[in-house]
């Protein structure tokens, strides 16, 4: 994840450095073909649903009456990007920010419109990595646009939820519409949660089994894609309580009750991921410990086995040396005398390290 | 604890995903069979105590005159739920959080009452590990309503002295019941922290003792329940701040004095938990320095003895040597001459390492 | 100190759970037996003092004129408390917390007196574990009341003073003997910060000459005692600045000067603290280094006479060997060749050891 | 970096200890020879640019009509920065602090101009150390000055810009061009992120491979920039969030959308500065641990290759031994049957190893 | 530096203990003799310049017109300071906090004159220690009186100034002479950073060259230097930061701007002084490593030698067996073989070690 975030900055300094503000240009990977247009209107009695690829001019984008939700996978089409933003009165640096994905999650209030960047996070089926995924929304008086970078199912239970006539979506504003978006993005981080959360227990599980130098990297790996989370959810934080105390024409304040229930899930999501901070803070300290650990170990052997065999050893070269005059050589008995001697002292010792407990 | 709590969010995930606000879900484990419905209602003159099990239909449930107090205990009858809801103009969103057994602490103030989630704590009799059962709370002008995960004792006493006629509670208003129920769960905190001192007691004896990798994992486990603790007492205290602040008119300033006691004491709590922060972070680094002696004391003994007998297993090797022309070996006293030397030395090294206090 | 404070809360769990708020009980340890009240009534020309033990029943607690100082050592006897506070118009819930000696130092402004907390300290003769005591003050336009849990000298200064008629306090109003009181408390903070700069300074000198399991016990039991001083010394510094900020007319402008002085004080105390707190990381980390540098002494004594004789002692045992054909054996200087050897060897290694400044 | 600086600081007080306020002197090390200045004037029909070395006197100074950048590099002609603030109207304390390079980034707003100083941050081609170079800018209501300690291209984009009559920047106000060209320096400090996560990559890869003494310097060396960055653009921010927040008639509010783009382009900057820190901290830890690892391995060679040899070698000194009496000596196979004991022992020892998953 | 600040405290305890507040006494080390007084009067046209000692009288001490500059070096003539404090209206809380020479820096107002406490820091002729002065000032509408603990050159800068009728100082107010006095004492600052930055480097060379224990201890002793140091700076930030937000009609709005400049010089010693911090922080991990890295080459020279000889001494030990029947014993070139497999054992470990790069 940390690779192609620093590959973007590259291009973005290359690509941008001294450009005049308002030129448009995609920054960032792309990551579909052809982008994807879903224009939904809807009130409480019509619902209308169309889809564009890249070669279609959608038309009308504008609709005189309902809520207009429109959806735009993939951010390199920048005329299109251009004509929406000209059709509902984006200011160029809004879409700039739009087309930019280095963006950090914030909210820029404008006056006939309300902007917002998020981060979405998810697993890609091919990769253990954690990818990002920066997602903004326009939301005006009758419409939300959102812009992905990549097609995704993420939205389609609120495009189930439009298609119901008798649900509570359809008789609502465009402020409903994008708290129902921020939801789903929000009940996403739960998902991504649950990941980390078993990550988290097989390696605490695995950490009393062994130390090792793999799980060590495998932890700060962990660390990494949690301190990522943190970086996205922080924001993300601050950018729906910005939503709540803002007091444009455009939030209601029946909405905004719904906000704060959003917000209510970031900070759980928040409480989790300082859970898991703490439990691999822990998870260090305790393969550190475990190293020590094992260090004594280490050492314990090597010191009792030397402890008792080096007397012993200098016991056998004392009774090796050739001197004319050594009378024990000529006990009779002296060789099991001496097998007496080193066994009582072998054992003796032996007793001692068990008492000192030190195997 | 961490993992019924981990359950919980995947159950969340799994089972609101994209699903419209306002449906009402029970989310979390469902702790007690047939929830208990407990009616209270009151004045100075009267007191008149209902109890329902889930076949019964309560009624009913809003009395004209005096307060009435409604206890639930286990979340997952919805119908009922809903029903008491819509009986005392409760916003959906509200009792949507109420069966949402991972609240954080907080308190939201409506119009025509407050809601306050808080969490309690308690050690099971069957089972050595801390258990979080969340407590909501409806104030309102002349009710107030509690939901419990599941029955317990901790409101006894507050049903007792509700009984008392010539009890102040009887003659005060709605406010001061909540007052009293709060009272009784911060209450509780300080027998946790009472079970918790033992055990850090405990440890901290134990550890003058040994140094063993089973006391490490224990003192982490304390630490990850302490920490359990002050992820509900902050917010607690954050709640109960909350509710002195509030200027509904269902608070009368009177009753604030009562609130502003009980914020002392989550302080107290605080206060508590942060010394047993502090005696673990104080005991894990003793843990370390003890594990870094004991290194210590095994290389001692293991350098005494072979600084010692090295130098001694050189000179009996030596004259183990098979050399035609070794004059000392033909000296009448070599052999003891030799033993005196090896005497002097090894007596002196010992000294000398006495003299280092190396033991 | 831990000990005895973790015992009143397990006091206070068990007799004070469930009880309605308003009765009044003493939690805590009772640290004297008969309570001593002593009343003096003063203006700049009278001055009148009385003493009562627990016996007597004291009269006039109010005067009519004058300023009136009433000191009670011990809390155990509740009539009379509950006596003076009636007298003196102070609720309940006031008289509860004086009676609860586990308070932290807070400030409560009622309409017609202020209430403070604030702890003292002070080592006992017969112990070196530092004592708390929990001093409470009423402040009202005309009268103090001190309640002290056991008898002491430390405000025989001010009754000296007050003795005085030619002394500014007895010109000045209660808020001032207020001022004098607290004064002297924080006065005796410096004593015990002079004591514990001894004790740092013996530790530290210590340090320097040895390492021991000991030193280490020591200095984590002073920081313990460093701990237990800022958590008196911070909300005293609280206190005392919301005494500064209260604008009730029972505290006059003039004496909030004076209040400012006393809070510079404290805030000289808390730099001590801090100092001291600082020096102890320092001694901890130089008792790490200080095992650290140990064991590498240790490992070099081994290193070097491992180093050394291992060689050797293959040398040796080189020609212990019993081949029929070696020709060196038969040399007739042969053993006094490899003696050569071996010196020339043993002393290079030295010399290269003491090169590398090993020893 | 941190040589030059020290020396400044000496520079600073040698010379100007106890001087009056006022007196113009540079401070710092001077770092180009000529100093250069470049006087472009423009609105949006003219564009003239001029460009004068030391010999020469830059007239006219100040133009009627458009807006004026003037850009001068290096900082040691004090005449002729004194003649242009007595143009424009600058006090004589910010012509001093413009003549000392060792200010911090700051903003000072006058009644008639605004005050800026910021860090450029840049490594020299000679050199892999990074260099820092304040810039200061005055921004009037007609006019913007920039002074840089050295020449360079980083403003010629700028330039460049300004040269083309269609170009947005030329129907702008000065404010504008401020933006401008602090959006070039702020741009500048991507190329420096880049750069370090370049050199942040390679130590991570290489961490993997080796633990090596030098490498803990090289990511100290790394840490030591990344704060010295982190000295630069904490304060950079505040100086652009001053700028934004700045209610003077100079800074019109349009322009301030692009202050605030800027603003959220310092904040990736520092973002991207925390994720540096924080992953120096894991490769510090990595290192230690690394250092562990390491010192674990070494000591299991020697503890598995002593463990299986010194009761070997004891086992042939036994029968090295030259008693009289000891039968396994004349045994006919008792050699060989030493060696099977010998190789029995040495085999169960390196499988018990193995199973402990020593090696 | 930390033992006269200790017995200072100790004589404040014992001296003041229980002292009537107004009681002048002067706390703190006694450090010059004879006080010395000088007194300045001035205005842009005149100047007149007494000294008196101990034994004089100064007369007069109040001028009628012009400004009048009192500066006071030694504090324990206390009738002499008592009598300033009443012709110049000083309140007696004052005199006794400028007479206590413990005081943190701090600013009171009061109506007609402000009173600063700040800390200047010199490094004494005769001894490596920092030393800590304390220089109080107050600052009427026409005068400044200034503080010393003992006599010194630090403000003759400023008399120099005064003397020439042309200089800004005499035209100016007595605000304008207390910036001219802060400002030197701020100055003063850099050249202890100078010294400090110094040490610094000298450390931070030695560390590359050896790791020893005395190194650690300056270490240690150069953080708590700069410890004192932050003691000293931070609470002087907060004082001119107050000067600068006071309202008084006492500091003009002019000179506030030359306060400000003072302001920013504090914050340039913070800066370096967080400098000088961190690199101390790398300085002991650098150290620690150090430690390590040294216990891992003794121990890797231990296994080396061990593990290449304990084997070789096996083999000699085998064939120094006095088995009767041992056929290797009487091959003609046994010996010989035997030499040939010790070497080329030898020689293969060596190589191990060699591509394993223990040395």
């Amino acid at each position: 994840m940390k690779s192609p975030n620093r590959k973007q900055n590259r291009k973005r300094v290359s690509s941008k450095l001294g450009m005049s503000p308002g030129t448009l240009l995609h920054i960032g990977e792309q990551k579909t073909d052809p982008p994807l247009i879903c224009i939904i209107n809807y009130d409480s009695d019509t619902h209308v649903a169309k889809q564009y690829t890249n070669s279609d001019k959608p038309s009308p984008i504008r609709y005189k009456e309902g809520i207009t939700w429109i959806n735009i996978d993939g951010l390199h089409q920048i005329d299109l990007i251009e004509h929406i933003g000209n059709e509902f009165g984006i200011s160029r640096l809004t879409l700039e920010d739009i087309l930019n994905t280095n963006q950090r999650p914030k909210l820029d209030a404008h006056e006939n419109y309300v902007y917002l960047v998020v981060k979405m996070l998810h697993y890609p089926e091919d990769s253990p990595d954690l990818e990002v995924e920066q997602v903004s929304f326009l939301l005006g008086k009758d419409f939300v646009i959102s812009f992905q970078e990549s097609p995704g199912d993420t939205f389609n239970s609120v495009r189930h939820r439009l298609q119901q006539s008798s649900n509570s979506i359809r008789t609502r504003k465009a402020d409903y519409l994008l708290y129902a978006l921020l939801d789903t993005i929000v009940d996403n981080y739960f998902v991504i949660i649950e990941h980390l959360s078993d990550k988290t227990e097989n390696l605490e599980e695995r950490l009393l089994h062994q130390v090792s130098d793999d799980l060590l990297n495998e932890i700060y790996q962990l660390r990494k894609e949690i301190s990522n989370i943190r970086r996205s959810i922080y924001p993300l934080r601050e950018v729906i309580a910005a939503l709540d105390r803002n007091d444009s024409h455009i939030m209601s304040s029946d909405t905004k009750w719904y906000i704060r229930d959003v917000y209510d899930h970031t900070i759980q999501v928040i409480d989790q991921v300082e859970n898991f901070r703490e439990a691999i803070t822990t998870m260090i300290d305790l393969y550190m410990s475990g190293i020590s650990n094992r260090m004594n170990n280490i050492m314990k052997v090597l010191t009792v086995i030397s402890t008792i065999f080096i007397p012993l050893t200098f016991i056998v070269g004392l009774y090796g040396m050739n001197f004319d005059n050594m009378p024990e050589l000529h006990w009779h008995y002296g060789y099991f005398i001496i097998w007496g001697i080193m066994i009582t002292m072998g054992l003796s010792m032996f007793a001692y390290f068990r008492r000192k407990k030190w195997f």
